[in-house]
């Protein structure tokens, strides 16, 4: 980093001042920390008359206070809060938009969300992390969290563990991403098609196994007891290495690939043109995500398009979760995985 | 969603559960509370036996007790939390990895990270919404904080405040990412290309324009007493719009465009090739981000490698602003913006 000559700053030479508080407040305001409370916290229970409203909001605005979450949960018992885990797979646009639309679907429902990057931890040492926010829902996509870590978080007051992946974990409530589901929708696509010795990409990346595993699985089931071949294809997500698995391509015999996604599909399908096979004639390709460069591929790329979750029913089972902690574990299948057949297969 | 049918929960019909506290921790294993609190919030500053480390641990471990980060705050006047808000853009590759590589940095020095998703807030109502969280530092990029909302987020007791953006904000650690300088290496390149009409892509899409507006002021910059033209060029990541663009390219007269990122550059390229247009024999293109699908098109794309940041420098100014929290803010440049020339322009 470039140091820029740095100018004083006023108010750093100031004396340290002190955070206010909800007492201040109320002196301001000339009523008490419990008007402060209520009205600042929005309760609906009790009724306050609009010209106080106004004089609270104001005085808090003056000095500069806002509501301190950690300390409202403690009196609480709980808080509003709801962690995920940031995901330690870089998460491309289908990911974001789903989390966009939870957040605000959640933000409605007067939950505040936070992503907490636990680079490093894995499974149950994460969720003690986590436990140390005291969530009072706990969101965990595609993570390798066990019962125990389950346990740990609702111990800590967690009223909601919902997972995201292909299998549920006892205490908690689970959203079953069927990736078994997508490779199999794509290796009878490519057998439909007439290809009988189908390659199945896995990426050398590391925490991607959760999807990349079942996909496989999916795929091997897809063509169980017919003339059908399937074999697993490692490729790291670099030019170099698409060039050396293009370069040995014939070798492998293979006259299709699912790609795992719509990106590797992308980097192999460069990689075996300009190696000089033909896209479909020698080797047909498909992906997955329906991403819109698949379609900005020539030949136009046939990819499996995933269905996520709507963030809003997703806040809604949070939500029910939160309010009925005793009540049983939710499971729901929500991952839909339908062909998109363009130019590539 | 579909509703799986449950299967009965045996811990669901379990009586609840209370809270087990360090109080708890501290009776199964024998010692003090704050012996327990010693040895979980791993102090130093005390000297504790081996054997009796291992007796609060397994207490700790057998209760399912994890410390109470907030409480934890309360007391030390200060928590270890370092917030960031989610960005509003879907996070592009490069923005991912400096993401993964920050959070990494900032957990070796103690501090916990998490991300805000602060969906529909804006501004200093959004710096509101993270004061609740009392963090010790705030991490704001690319977001439209005024002076006013770092005043509340101090007043709250944030040590320290660092913005990345453009330009920086009164009172607030400045990581200033120089997006003209990346706009003018892209139209200083095409004008040494010898191209003299030169347009700038800025996307329709919401919450990019503090990227996008320095970018075209940067071009504008870099032709500035030439006999070069620079002509905004509007588009929304849509092969629609894309197809209505380069369907009236030959009316708009330019030779050459700066795309404002690779996406956008291979959404625009693919739209131009399909009316027939060579590129860069018609039009010249660039992009920015120097991401693996500039390379995978055919020609190569051109494009503005970005240099963020390094994460572990900018974790070791965040702590040094917790450490210090009356130092004079420092500013610093951060975005290395260097052409890499392939075969698009």
């Amino acid at each position: 980093m470039v140091q820029i000559p740095k100018t004083p700053d006023p108010a750093s030479s100031s004396a340290p001042r002190s955070v206010p508080t909800s007492a201040d407040v109320a002196r301001l305001a000339g009523v008490s920390r419990a008007t402060v409370s209520y009205v600042l916290n929005n309760t609906s229970a009790v009724r306050i008359s609009e010209p106080t409203r106004r004089r609270v909001h104001e005085a808090a605005r003056e000095l500069g206070y806002v509501p301190h979450a950690a300390a409202r949960s403690l009196r609480a018992g709980h808080s509003r809060l709801v962690l995920m885990p940031a995901p330690s797979f870089p998460a491309g646009p289908l990911y974001s938009r789903f989390l966009t639309e939870l957040q605000w679907a959640l933000g409605r429902l007067d939950y505040t969300v936070v992503q907490h990057g636990t680079v490093g931890l894995r499974g149950d040492e994460a969720a003690r992390a986590w436990a140390e926010m005291r969530p009072v829902a706990v969101l965990v996509p595609g993570f390798d969290l066990g019962p125990q870590g389950v346990e740990v978080l609702k111990r800590s007051g967690a009223r909601a563990v919902v997972t995201l992946g292909p299998e549920a974990v006892d205490g908690a409530h689970a959203l079953l991403m069927d990736h078994e589901a997508v490779g199999h929708s794509a290796a009878r696509h490519l057998y439909e098609r007439g290809r009988r010795r189908i390659g199945v990409l896995i990426p050398a990346e590391e925490g991607l196994e959760v999807f990349s595993a079942p996909r496989l699985d999916g795929a091997r089931r897809a063509v169980e007891g017919t003339d059908a071949t399937v074999t697993r294809v490692p490729l790291a997500y670099e030019e170099r290495d698409a060039a050396r698995l293009a370069a040995r391509w014939k070798s492998l015999g293979l006259d299709a690939v699912f790609a795992y996604n719509d990106e590797y599909a992308m980097l192999l399908m460069r990689a075996l043109q300009d190696e000089g096979l033909a896209i479909p004639g020698d080797t047909a390709v498909i992906g997955a995500d329906d991403l819109m460069l698949g379609r900005l591929l020539r030949p136009r790329l046939s990819t499996v398009h995933l269905e996520l979750p709507s963030g809003r029913d997703l806040a809604a089972l949070v939500d029910r979760a939160v309010r009925d902690p005793d009540a049983a574990p939710e499971r729901h299948k929500v991952l839909g995985a339908a062909v998109v057949h363009r130019e590539s297969s």
